[in-house]
């Protein structure tokens, strides 16, 4: 296909997504120049009072109590995020399907079943769930912002979309990637680039950047992402979200299409993006509760652990030992995620937790192994997509129209993975075995930490920033390693919010001696006028196939932070 | 190295395995024309009447329970296997590596602790267990049945040592394999050959043929194997024994050695050998109660399920379904394996359970897409191993010394896969997706069985045999398709004794219309008069990351198979 037809295809496309925004939802738009956009949907005059008390809801659990009694019913809870999502849409284009009728005919059959039944269908009875465009729903086309994917229609529901069904949610939106999924921003050629609503200069992250701008304007009450690299994690972050990056397979991926299919040494995983942590807790619960493994031959059979929540590898929640990871030796943080590492240390230390310093071990190792697994079939995958409808691979996230002095011109991995080329299989076990004995070595390492944590058990998580920046200007999120390090030595991992940007507090510092060129350009990039304002989030690092107890811990924590900030009088 | 060379390497290392053997265990030798060697341990004379008695306890609860209350000290017990598998040498050549003072000083210290403290170490306490020459003991060396390997020092135990060692075990001799590990035979140029001690015509099966030989012989209590392809299950079919293959990553394969490390698209799994079922559940919920996620970091984090064992998932063990796979459509089994199908289904009717027939799914596809990951690099790591020493890949398992009119020319494989070579990434990243569509085809498949049952749920599991063959003359073991299917899948199997061959009830059949040249070959190899005596085991199989439930429905169809040849008088 000529440039111009694949061009036309995608144009075509996407007003085809335009037009199915009803008119009467179509909204006053502020001008391009404000960057900060979340207070439209207060503003903006579309939403009925009960709308906003209904969608500023941000606690799951309470949405869900609300549903369950039938206070609210699923068709007007529907109805409200379904026009906060919309609204979301023309201020941050985080939208790929939309399909109102078919969502609310849906809460429609789950309200019916609560006033039949007098119960409700499961445990996410009623609620609008939006999910990141890789989860098919029959009968509607999964794009997954690949030009040569349009008109591609799923003749079945992804097992994540059943179970979702089964638990009684209401599947209503679906939300933009960028070309490849493998970006930490989100772009591609056919639904164009989603901006971060904190400041749409900004990136929303990616690359579940879709639903990391829906959920921060709280369009949605919850959705569910993907993660091979952090792309649960970075958007999560850089929209001040909470969100679960599970172990590989403890949620069903199956019938999800994704990109490099079959490379199943770095999986991709699945979790929630939601404004609370209830939700992250509601949703991992439900899932695992409904046996993905009846529909998802890899899905672990493992039900969830009452005992794992309740902290019983982490002495029931008493005093536990976390361990802080300043710097991950790759790129050391911008002074905002330094100071709500701090801050999240002093809310520990309040509680009763020790706090150590984390050592890092051989990350530089386990990076490169990881790279050059991603690139192991140099970008044939990829390249096939592509060549579908001719459209290039997009080899940038830096906006043409709103180029800026940050870009790096050489990204790390260039420098240590040297020469890409097609691996043969040999060569590709060969990496598989170096990743196993790293994983190994680092549970190792892991696990000696016992002796200096004074409880007797290993560090019980580490904490660490999802990112080295809290969000970044469009073309700038070059390095992932602080969330890649969970996915090549399958950690659980959460993000939660700690604090905002505040040009006072966070100033500039003098520079360190850097660890290479890229932490030399991200040191250079931080500007405390521009990040004033953005949520700072971190991360808590857990063990493989610790979900229950990262939540766990993560509640801890918390609940530590808001008790710490009420002391402060923050 | 030249042939000279390497053999002459071999021979040396041979020799100084035989040098260890202790001059007062040394027996006098049946010869070499009597099959049957399973009395010789009882009457050689080198066993003493209490020696006989502990290892004729075949019950491991059994032999737990008087080494934990003092009765019998470890010394005495690892004393009585030890020479019991000294024996098992040399009628059957089992075994590689020979440790006699340390595994004696380890039972030493096993039985101090026990005198000092009052309690036992572990749940394994004092128990003498056999390993399979993968498993690394710190200082020793690990061969594998590679002439190259020779001198290859183990600097630190593998993690299942490790846990044995916590467990209070004490790991006393290792055993033999075929060379690469991927033959359901037991042969390589440094140990040469082991046979089954049925019928040493006969293969032990492999590749933890070793094991089979031995355990067997009641040389050893419990034996750990390995399984990528039947590699437990065959050899525990042929030499009459409970085995189990459990799911990728139950049990801690890490720091072990093994074939085609990095290949993790098949993983070779370990697992129990043993004459009792009991020791089948003790050895596995041991090693999952050590909590082997806190040395491997591939294992997966479940605990021993107290509500799978108790079959939580199969109706509380009231009434079942199962479902007999009479034939797996690649090669039917021979006469003996179909009476004993025809005596389990009875046997579980009997116990008010049904038992309908297996419609088999995809197999041929699944067999190919298997076949083709195994030989993904083209045997690149297999030459390799071998290129260190010189020594040849060994291309057949047929003794030169004892060829037959047996053996296949063409195994099926070569017609399926076609011409051989090494894959590129990308393409072997198209057959992981492939694997994982089939495994998702399967998975539908049984669920959708339960229209079919009776009892409202799926199948509760499946019933077929280890082999198409109780045991095969040398040489001839040429199909795996009834153990690989369960590698393939990931599905967990158990294999239990059900019968022996009788040439008076397992008559030739008459000619079915064969499937392929295979079948028909394994079709013309049955000799009932060849085959008498031999044990006859059958498989059960239960789904991914079900050991518990799959041991728990062994025991029922064991109690059912032993109720129902008592009322039948056998």
């Amino acid at each position: 296909m000529s440039e111009q037809d694949w061009k036309a295809l995608c144009a075509e496309r996407k007003q085809r997504q335009l037009d199915l925004i009803p008119k009467e939802w179509t909204i006053t738009l502020p001008p391009d120049s404000q960057r900060n956009v979340l207070d439209v949907p207060r503003t903006c005059g579309l939403l009925t009072a009960r709308e906003l008390d209904i969608t500023d809801t941000v606690n799951v659990a309470i949405l869900l109590d609300n549903l369950r009694t039938g206070q609210w019913t699923s068709v007007e809870v529907t109805t409200a995020f379904y026009k906060r999502a919309i609204i979301a849409q023309q201020l941050t284009n985080c939208l790929t399907e939309i399909f109102i009728e078919r969502a609310l005919a849906r809460a429609q059959e789950v309200d019916d079943y609560l006033k039949i039944h007098g119960k409700p269908i499961g445990p996410l009875h009623g609620l609008p769930i939006s999910l990141k465009d890789q989860f098919c729903i029959k009968g509607m086309e999964t794009i997954m912002g690949y030009a040569g994917w349009i008109g591609r229609v799923a003749d079945r529901d992804s097992v994540l979309v059943e179970l979702l069904y089964e638990c009684g949610a209401v599947p209503f939106v679906r939300t933009n990637v960028p070309q490849t999924l493998m970006w930490g921003e989100t772009y591609n050629h056919v639904f164009g680039r989603t901006t971060n609503p904190f400041n749409r200069y900004m990136a929303p992250g990616g690359s579940s950047g879709g639903e990391g701008a829906l959920v921060a304007l709280h369009g949605s009450p919850l959705g569910v992402g993907t993660d091979i690299g952090g792309s649960i994690r970075i958007p999560s972050a850089f929209c001040g979200l909470y969100g679960l990056r599970p172990s590989y397979d403890r949620l069903p991926y199956c019938n999800a299409v994704n990109a490099m299919e079959g490379q199943e040494t770095i999986s991709s995983v699945l979790g929630p993006m939601t404004n609370s942590l209830e939700g992250v807790k509601i949703f991992t619960k439900a899932i695992i509760d409904a046996r993905p493994w009846r529909k998802d031959p890899l899905a672990v059979r493992k039900e969830w652990s009452v005992r794992e929540y309740a902290l019983g590898d982490h002495g029931e929640g008493g005093k536990m030992c976390f361990a802080v990871m300043w710097d991950d030796g790759l790129v050391k943080p911008h002074p905002p995620l330094v100071r709500a590492m701090e801050v999240a240390k002093k809310a520990l230390q309040a509680a009763g937790h020790t706090v150590i310093d984390w050592e890092n071990h051989r990350h530089l190792e386990i990076f490169e192994n990881g790279q050059r697994i991603f690139v192991a079939d140099d970008a044939q995958d990829l390249l096939n997509d592509c060549a579908l409808s001719g459209e290039p691979l997009i080899q940038s996230m830096s906006p043409e129209t709103d180029a800026h002095e940050y870009a790096l011109d050489e990204p790390l991995i260039r420098t240590i993975v040297g020469e890409r080329r097609h691996l043969s299989a040999y060569e590709l076990w060969e990496l598989h075995k170096q990743k196993r004995a790293l994983r190994k070595s680092h549970l190792d390492h892991w696990e000696a930490t016992a002796a200096n944590t004074g409880t007797g058990r290993p560090v019980d998580a580490i904490i660490s920033p999802a990112a080295a920046y809290a969000a970044c200007p469009h073309g700038c999120n070059s390095d992932f390693f602080y969330t890649e390090l969970c996915n090549f030595l399958d950690y659980t991992a959460s993000v939660f919010p700690v604090t905002t940007v505040d040009k006072e507090l966070d100033t500039r510092v003098a520079p360190h001696t850097f660890h290479n060129h890229e932490d030399e350009a991200v040191y250079k990039l931080y500007d405390p006028e521009l990040w004033h304002g953005m949520p700072v989030n971190l991360q808590l690092i857990g063990r493989t196939q610790e979900e229950e107890g990262v939540i766990g811990m993560t509640e801890v924590l918390d609940k530590a932070l808001k008790a710490f900030k009420q002391a402060e009088g923050q």
